[in-house]
């Protein structure tokens, strides 16, 4: 089977929209079905995976998911992630800041959230929100910044400030991976509708919805210019064809499989002085009264 | 009265080491009464520019302490904070870290304790221990990190995201000024024998003093290069000298006035509009019935 994810990643610096990508693609598959199985051994082995990674207890992971409404963030955090032992895994969904947030720096409720060494950490939207829908929304003057701070550079020392803060993560141990869901505008229409018409899913709209959707075309520009200006080498983007839920799931699997081997965790080894330990405890178990 | 703060500031790059400094400077002072008066006048202007602060509600301030023991951190934020108004205030002393903090990032711990917008925070030691005591005495290798990541080039890093992290706070809206409490090794001598030989004092010594201090020239090496290597514009490292504690509270309490009159705090002003809403506010009041 073809791999694909190198077509979706985004490393920088070069010059990138969310247009330039594929929503539809679906790879070698061409139904649900036929993906089920893949996402499957993927989740099987993520699991695994996870679990060499908390006796090895030294590398965190921390998945971020960004997208536009419906594009099925909810979904694949669901699908792809239910696999994995809870006591491992700590998920993070971030509102609208509260008045204790806003008084401090925007990191600041991002970063206590961070994952602890030997878990997986997923934030279903992140600190990327403060250069969309902060921007989108112009919400800047609501964050009680000095004026001195405030200018028309800010944007590019968020990027900055991104790029730092992720180096700094990786350089401790917390591995960053971030994924954009692709939805095309067609497709949020029909899932829109969709919530509309069935009954079992009207609790899932909400006026802010078709509201957003106006800002379209801006939000497509801020995710570009977010996308190009922090995606790296260590941290890179990874802008998922999401018309497909099916697909979407697969390959958000296939690459956190990916990147978990490649960080070659493994259970801890015990030295000779400890090997050899074993054997008397192990008598003195035996010899109990 | 000649203003010495110049003297004592470390802006970066220049290549400095503490033995640079002298310990026992009392600038225009001779004793401690003379200066008494001062620092009095520089707690009660602090205290305004903080309350302004508090209102202002957009600048918050940090304040780091760093300093061999027995320089007089403690005696310093006590003398120079307290007439400070505790609800703008918050200070922090960090000890060893905990088993949930060495499982995060070694810079999780201080982020959570980040004054908020209008206040004024005190770090009675802070990160800067990452470059110190954990370099001194190899504690690297506790604090869990991937293989990958830990290489002789670990302290040059830290130095870079120390860096990178103070400039993410100033251009967010919070100040930051380091303190090293410059103390000699014949003044510290003094100072222990001093815990030794006085009763009411024996509680402050402990084994762990006498043992650090043979490590004095490890220290002062590791704070030479920590404050080349972390001053900045932005968040510059002040060298205080620290053998005459009233000359040290006092030079501390005038540049901290200093920095927060350049702050430029103000109360908030309102507009016309809410200017004339004030009069209808008083009228509806009057006619209570």
């Amino acid at each position: 089977m073809a791999n694909y994810i190198g077509k979706f990643r985004v490393k920088g610096p070069e010059k990138v929209t969310p247009a330039d990508f594929p929503t539809a693609f679906t790879g070698d598959f061409t139904n649900k079905s036929e993906a089920a199985e893949s996402l499957e051994a993927n989740v099987k082995r993520m699991s695994d995976l996870q679990d060499m990674m908390y006796a090895h207890d030294k590398w965190a992971v921390l998945l971020i998911f960004q997208a536009m409404d419906a594009a099925g963030k909810d979904g694949a955090i669901k699908h792809v992630m239910s696999g994995l032992n809870p006591q491992g895994t700590q998920v993070f969904s971030f509102k609208q800041p509260s008045a204790e947030e806003l008084d401090h720096d925007y990191m600041w409720r991002y970063n206590k959230s961070l994952p602890e060494r030997g878990r997986i950490g997923i934030f279903n939207r992140s600190y990327y929100e403060e250069l969309l829908v902060v921007k989108v929304h112009n919400l800047i003057k609501y964050q009680k910044l000095p004026d001195q701070v405030v200018n028309k550079n800010i944007w590019k020392s968020r990027y900055r400030q991104i790029k730092d803060y992720e180096r700094y993560l990786f350089e401790n141990g917390v591995l960053v991976l971030k994924f954009f869901l692709n939805v095309s505008k067609d497709e949020q229409k029909r899932r829109f509708l969709q919530r509309l018409e069935d009954p079992a899913k009207n609790w899932k709209f909400s006026e802010a919805d078709v509201r957003e959707r106006r800002y379209w075309d801006d939000y497509q520009k801020a995710y570009g210019e977010a996308i190009c200006n922090t995606a790296t080498e260590i941290a890179p983007w990874y802008v998922i064809p999401a018309d497909k839920k099916w697909y979407a799931r697969f390959l958000i699997s296939q690459i956190i499989v990916d990147n978990l081997e490649k960080l070659g965790v493994h259970y801890p080894k015990l030295d000779d002085e400890q090997l050899s330990k074993l054997a008397i405890y192990a008598e003195m178990l035996n010899n109990e009264k």
